[in-house]
């Protein structure tokens, strides 16, 4: 068969990564997909930089309209990154008759919907493993490999940055600042860390898996987001005190109520096998009604692993090209006109167990108090302990575990604590998950 | 568009999980498929049987071959096992044009194939995604999400019953008969349980992964075979000291000299997620030289797991029916005309680490005997300890790690040291992987 020809928008760390693949495995990968897939242009940013790949059967260019006009090309590689020059060269290479693949989590997660749409009344593919969880084949796992299940959550390590952050923090007793410091001196935390450890990278990649996960339209601006600032050594140590790991999660779950979008750190069970991912691996665990718990795990981010999936998606591409439009596997895995508008939860009705720590004086009277408010909002404490504060002899920090609540009811409580004379400061509040 | 009709052969445990699974989640699985899956006839042993699900709405017939002929049906799914009426009935619905969806292992490995030449000269599609790991898409992730990397390795924990036994053996302290006994009772285990812990069902299974991971033929015959009824207590202890699981491992390898295919108890260090994969669950890690180590966890076997991954077949062979077959997915994942014959290495001259464990006298000089052996055959020990034997003071154990060496430097070594008469009866030998 026909070679097919490749246009690259972007040639920086995945972008080497791509062409260092389909150059070193090109015999596997023709071998699979029956025919050869060859890179043949790229839109660069600036010619005159120095490349470590070697691109001289490549032509090169500064303009990425060019590469996405250029009748040569059967399926344009969206590298670029963000929503500005990326989301107009996706649409323009759909209005020119090409398949897409992209590793943009940002323009997938934002303009997903519209671009979808687009590439469905033309009869094209876009496709976009590599836009979450880098090189493991989780949207193909939930979009075809668990197509019998009704999805009932998932919760994933999906931002290795704050991985590794967290990780560090735990096996070193060390502080934020200075794993923070040492992952931007590393190359795992970018100089200005904040898309990352605020999690706004981690809600664009929950957006993707919610969709195909429970047939939904991607909706960003309902996830609720934080991130892992504000994780203190001392909350990572308690958390182990009581058999658990700190996480950053993205978790999305089917409810009665509706469905529960939410990123932010969170207390799991050391003995779950998620606990257990460390540094900048990634691992998303899928709960299936019929099939049940299942963990894909794999490397988030890098170079070659995420060429990996741009590179599957290219073979699934090629692949596509003779097939039927109407019976291909749909972009969000249900058929785009069954997507449902299910409601998302406001983080308020979100119905949870909590971990809190707060710095109170030390004397008797003030836990009953505090258990009071606890009492009064009908929220059961599963465990409380009480824990020296260095130094000051007068202060003693309370740390406890909550039954699940709603968490409308839980900040109504911690307003109410924090309003009290014998209470210091804000109360420190994390969510905890069985995920079982 | 018009609805695909399944004719189901066999509705024991995973036929009457495929209809409940498909009934339930009839309106998810058409919103994804693009069309409804309906069964309308399956073959079962005896018509006169109770059956726990409703098949009022599904011709029941005791011939497999009436559902087979069956002009009504579009794809077959074989649930019957084993290779004879299950190898016939296959082959005469792809002679009648009709796709089929099996989870029968021992067909697959055996028969593969003559069955998937047959299914591509007719353009028809066999899948088999429930025939490994249950209810784990690691056929697919491995066929198609991986599909730009050269797989270096893949280890699997393929075999539910043997992990089961393992593990409370493990954590129970308890002995393998004790195990055997328990696994049995809950039904974890067959009546007849050769085929789990002697390793052929894990052996049928690393044979698919295998095929589909290097792109050699169906080699079953060429794998070595080790089960799990020679492991001690005591060595799961003596492993657990130096930091180690055991594991029944099917291990695949590529290396210079040729294909790695072994399916035998494995050390394997207590810090890889593998190690903490317990009980009945199954898991699969791959190494691929662009994407690294990736890991697929989840449930092998049961009624709905397995169900999940038969559905998960039934959705893409509906949706390969209007494609064209030169275009799709090969069967074992690289084009038939592709497949490579390279060489299966005996285990002989596999290159490992190993634990040996061996009783001997008591008394100064025996240490070196042995010692002397390993050096005289290249073999450098990693650590050795020495271990009261019990009641017997005459006696102690030594237990020792070695480092990488061929399996036949080794075998020779062994039986050297079984000669010396300070040594009683025969030494047990189990290999180490560090998976890394």
């Amino acid at each position: 068969m026909k070679a097919v020809k490749i246009g690259l928008l972007g040639l920086g760390t995945v972008g080497s990564g791509v062409i260092a693949v389909l150059k070193r495995n090109a015999d596997e990968i023709t071998r699979r997909a029956g025919r050869e897939i060859v890179v043949v242009a790229a839109a660069v940013r600036d010619l005159s930089k120095p490349r470590d790949i070697d691109s001289s059967d490549i032509k090169l260019t500064e303009d990425a309209f060019s590469v996405v006009d250029d009748p040569e090309i059967d399926v344009v590689v969206e590298l670029i990154g963000g929503d500005g020059i990326a989301l107009d060269a996706v649409n323009r290479a759909l209005d020119n008759g090409k398949h897409v693949v992209t590793a943009n989590k940002a323009l997938i997660a934002l303009h997903g919907n519209q671009v979808f749409k687009k590439a469905q009344s033309k009869g094209l593919v876009v496709a976009f493993e590599s836009a979450v969880a880098g090189g493991i084949p989780i949207i193909k796992s939930i979009r075809e490999g668990l197509s019998a299940n009704r999805i009932e959550w998932l919760a994933g390590i999906i931002n290795g940055t704050s991985n590794y952050i967290l990780t560090q923090m735990s096996e070193g007793g060390r502080d934020f600042d200075d794993v923070l410091a040492e992952a931007q001196a590393l190359g795992y935390a970018e100089a200005d860390p904040a898309f990352d450890i605020e999690g706004t990278d981690a809600a664009h990649k929950l957006t993707i898996l919610a969709s195909i996960a429970f047939g939904i339209s991607l909706q960003f601006s309902k996830v609720y987001q934080e991130g892992i600032t504000n994780i203190a050594s001392e909350d990572i140590a308690y958390a182990r005190e009581f058999g658990y790991r700190i996480k950053h999660l993205g978790l999305a779950r089917m409810t009665d109520e509706g469905v529960e979008l939410r990123v932010h750190p969170t207390l799991i069970p050391e003995a779950r096998l998620i606990a257990n991912v460390n540094d900048v691996m990634n691992a998303v665990l899928v709960q299936g009604d019929a099939v049940g718990p299942t963990l894909y795990y794999g490397a988030g981010a890098g170079s070659e692993p995420t060429a990996s999936a741009v590179v599957a998606d290219l073979v699934d591409v090629v692949r596509a090209i003779t097939t039927d439009p109407e019976n291909r596997v749909p972009h969000l895995a249900f058929q785009p006109d069954t997507l449902s508008d299910l409601e998302i939860l406001p983080i308020s009705e979100v119905r949870t167990a909590y971990y809190l720590r707060m710095s109170v004086i030390n004397r008797p009277g003030v836990l009953a108090a505090i258990t009071e408010i606890f009492g009064d909002k009908g929220i059961s404490i599963a465990t409380i302990s009480q824990k020296d504060s260095g130094e000051d002899e007068q202060r003693v920090s309370i740390v406890l575990l909550t039954q699940n609540t709603r968490e409308g009811y839980l900040t109504d409580a911690i307003e109410q604590i924090e309003q009290l004379d014998t209470v210091y400061g804000s109360v420190v509040r994390l969510r905890v998950e069985s995920l079982s």
